[in-house]
């Protein structure tokens, strides 16, 4: 078998399918034959501006970064996988030798080379190579599609947990419904909040977290007309409270905010919201430069965090809480397409809904050779 | 001796001098004798404008909460000290009992009674009346005066040592060259930094600066016209960055940036500025509402906290710091006034500089009965 | 409703009830009727040995430090509860001005006033006096026999979160399956472990530990004859890891062992058993003095930690995980006695068996005016 | 030039020069001409019993571990050095993707391969390959011997900052003056200790000390006839805590404890000194198996940890400590030897004087090329 029919974005909105050469391995590293890859908002922001800030695309450059697989050869190092394994791959390679990789925080490391953030290729392809360590086998209750949510739900463990500290008994409020916020309100729910608060503006969305992650809900009121942003947020905050019976301490207030819409009003209303002492950590991208409320931050002293990818033990963790039926995966699947069907999948995403009005959360594309419903 | 006579803010610029009670003190109090107090940017913001925040002057108040003095009286249950010891007064009275003062963050107690914080009275009278375990004895190298600096320095420990974790071989940038910034630059100093740099828009501060704590010294250029603040700040981190060889990663690099002016520029060049995985830390009350550039908060993983008066170990890290020779706080004290020349003292802290024209850092009101020089 | 009556010990093995008075209490206390009271090993302690170390009855003491209640007046200050809650009572005062107490770890206060610790009477009356912040409202689903058991559920909580950090997905083992030890496994279980292994001489409480908390069980060869303890613990050690497939490192490593018994050869075993980089907590009370196996401290750079009963935030812990159904306390109270039959109750844990033949790992006791049955 | 002079242990006591082939380098890796190399009580252990534990010398192992040098060849892909800079060599390679290495405890990677620790070669020849991160450039102010003693520095400051998590102003008792217990008391005194209390047997040991790092010393006295060991230590103690002003709690107490000898009676008697709530952190290798008091571990919730080689930012913090003049490493080189003399200085070590009667504490066996006095 030599050939590796990849999906490639030429330049903006012109995507093809492509031969690229199967990869040679080293001692370190695996090919791993990709079987399920969920379409990411990145993805599809690639998809249609060509750029996310300062990463351009300038060379044609395969898509895809949500993957598992199997196992296809292995180095001669690698001794964890063997040939066969189904495993979930870690898009990120870091050098292993900076200040950030060897103290904990290699997801801050200057080199790394992240699938599908150019001039990196994807995943979106029949092989992927990869150091192996940066395989996870799937235990027997996973299926390929679960090792392919591993990625966006390993950043929900490291907002959450690592970054987060969330602990047992304590309380959250997630601000936006998509599959990162669900995949957070999954992961607090699993280490035993105490409270969820799911906010968004879209009644449905907050339908599907009640119903996925057992989360109150919170959809706040319209702006009054002339209201700036920050007094809009403001009084949000202050319905929100009373509405919930949120405090600013105690058994009542909330000790973690995950921002996961990027919308300035969030941002805005969870810095309000958030309890005296608390933490608030940033995972959704939005606009880049956001108004804020410093008088707040400095009277309940809060602890202001961004989040960026994942790093040590957030993937097996994310493994992990799945395996033990924690968090179930599958509810947020909702399409699925055939490698040479790609591109209606980036469509459905960048649309949000599919061409039959079906709302995506997450939709997964097989692997050349899978078949759509052999998860 | 059954007078105590007190300087009272009795409305918005309307001072006096009345007589207080005496207080009595319980089995855990003490009376301290007030000898030195510094006087505060927040005790003239109440003198001039009656408020900070939701903090509204409605009573006539006793001005003051930067002091030290002579202990006159023991409870009986106060073993720590005895009448005639001196003594710095740390002036937040909290309730020992919520859970912010059990689990160790009793600066974020909602029933603190704060010297000079309506409706509390503060310390500029004869006497204090104040729970033992907040009276802390100054070794015999400390005057008086060092005692009254106590307060100020221990906001600059609980910044740069406490929320900061600022250790030994780090670099800092502190924005603003206030009391409170030259004194956490001091305390960085005294821990060890590798790279102090000080940043004012008034040359004469900069220069004070680098003469008082070692600092490197940066004044940013002035705005473009038309040019907007984020603009402004992120060229002004550019040229910040490049003069100084400041890189986002490495031995290079900014692991803490403290923020001690509340200016929205400086809040926003600091973000730039410092390194990927560094810490922010607010200490400068200003502008309530910022503008900020979060996508740097994200992919840098910053952490950006509030910094809210001081807490468990910060008065005694403080007293050791000037005790062992690692900080002298006598250049900071710029003038000094005797009781019945209060008014006068305010006047100067307002307007920044006395009448002769020498600029104020500190000004420091001796107790009715001590002599102005009588350090 | 004038009198007291209370359960005293006078000296080693001679009780008696006695009338003591109504406490009055302050504005910061609470008067707790008090109506289920757990029997604890150190009260069996006192009552066999008449001390515990340095603690030594010399005076009438009242028994008893594992209580709910129900309160009977509340002092003016007291806000969080009302005349009528159900409560958990938290049995150690402390000073709230020390060191300790202020920078979080209350648990070490000097003056530390603790139930049933000499000179200090503890809960075993009608009434029991407490600082109003020592009490905590009972949720509906638990019973007041639920509240009794906060106390040894604290120090689980304690030991497993607090010092020993355990977290999600974590493996831990734990030596004795008394009740702290099973209480222990309870808060483990409830946290996520991914393995959770217990370890006893006796089988039948390793089948208990099996049915309450899912553990896995581990019984311990005999020794050799003439084997020393550290040749028996490593060869003990060797035959855990070989039966159980536990690793030094990765995800078949121990993160944490927990030794609950206070034999030697546990304490020397769990050292030899726990992974590189790896925990180890000291809650069980033994032999003073034990001999262990220092490289194994610094070679797999371990952290070992004594646990002393509970700090900041472990009773509301231990209420939340019952609360959420998480922890199940009713299997482990298999005696319950009258007030007048308190005697019998000491007997019975002394001996670790009913006169029935009928094993005890919890025997509580109900107040004066309660009913055995009235859970 | 093709030759590579090694100085080689072929079996216990029997030492010889062997030429070894150039080592080749990787891209990742640089070759150092080895200018400077300490001698470790560890080299003279594999000197003299041919073993350490499980590590046995089967083949001939060229000797040495704490090493400076020049960079001869530079690998492609290491940038932060160029040939002729003088380094400082970190001795053990790390495999880089274990969870111990990702997770920034590199140091407990299983697959080290550390310098002259068997099977793996020590640094004792011309040239020493290494990966490159593994290189620290030496600022101007220090010399290649102090290039050497990086590696018992940073021994030093892992134990004492990294694990010990030594604050300025906090109060430490070292056990043992030699090497590793002189720089662990010179990195306190650098931290900015309070009190630093230097222990040892050999009056002329504690002199150093206090010449060295302004210590205060204290001299064991001798056990009496028949007196256990553990006894002993608790006697030891008492008299310590009288003679020297120690207390429990508060700020005469003992924050840390660093037992640098690895004597039992030091081990229990540190364990008696440290204050409630406090930090134990062993360092020095001595008897595998020690008694000890572990009422003192429980009633103080003490933290005991060991301490293993040096991990993520040990090295950089070592080398800024002396650049910053804050340690001076001179005085502890006793010792120079040119390189055909390394017998002699393994003898002098192994004697702990030399010839003629000098006491060593470090002595620096030169390169081949190097002359003796060339520091």
């Amino acid at each position: 078998m030599t050939d590796n029919p990849s999906f490639v974005l030429r330049s903006i909105e012109d995507v093809a399918y492509e031969q690229r050469p199967i990869p040679e391995i080293s001692d370190r590293e695996v090919l791993v034959e990709v079987k399920k890859t969920g379409i990411c908002g990145s993805d599809v922001h690639y998809y249609v501006h060509g750029r996310i800030g300062d990463f351009v695309v300038k060379d044609p450059m395969v898509l895809g970064h949500e993957s598992s697989g199997i196992i296809s050869k292995v180095g001669a190092k690698v001794k964890h996988v063997k040939v066969g394994d189904r495993v979930a791959i870690e898009p990120g390679s870091t050098c292993r030798v900076c200040d950030m990789c060897k103290s904990g925080r290699y997801n801050l490391c200057p080199d790394i080379v992240f699938a599908a953030t150019p001039p990196y290729d994807g995943t979106l392809g029949r092989y992927y190579r990869v150091l192996g360590d940066l395989t996870y086998s799937l235990p027997e209750n996973l299926t390929l599609e679960d090792g392919a949510m591993m990625e966006p739900l390993s950043v929900g463990v490291h907002s959450v947990a690592t970054l987060g500290g969330f602990r047992h008994n304590q309380s959250v409020v997630v601000f936006g419904c998509g599959p990162v916020g669900l995949l957070c309100m999954a992961v607090a729910k699993a280490l035993g909040a105490k409270r969820i608060i799911a906010v968004d503006i879209v009644p449905s969305r907050l339908e599907f977290a009640k119903s996925y992650a057992g989360s109150e809900t919170y959809l706040p009121p319209a702006p009054e007309k002339d209201e700036s942003k920050i007094d809009y947020s403001l009084r949000n905050a202050e319905n929100m409270k009373k509405t919930l019976g949120i405090e600013d301490r105690g058994p009542n207030s909330i000790n973690l905010v995950v921002e996961a819409s990027g919308a300035e009003v969030s941002i805005q209303t969870g810095l309000y919201v958030v309890g005296t002492g608390g933490s608030y950590v940033q995972v959704g991208m939005g606009s880049p430069n956001v108004n804020i409320n410093l008088t707040m931050v400095m009277t309940k002293e809060l602890s202001f965090k961004g989040s960026f990818r994942y790093g040590p033990g957030d993937y097996p963790l994310a493994i992990a809480l799945v395996a033990q039926g924690k968090i179930d995966l599958k509810p947020l699947v909702t399409h699925r397409y055939a490698f040479d069907e790609a591109i209606v999948a980036f469509k459905a995403t960048r649309q949000g809904k599919s061409d039959d009005g079906k709302g995506v959360i997450k939709a997964i594309i097989s692997g050349p050779d899978v078949s759509v419903t052999d998860a």
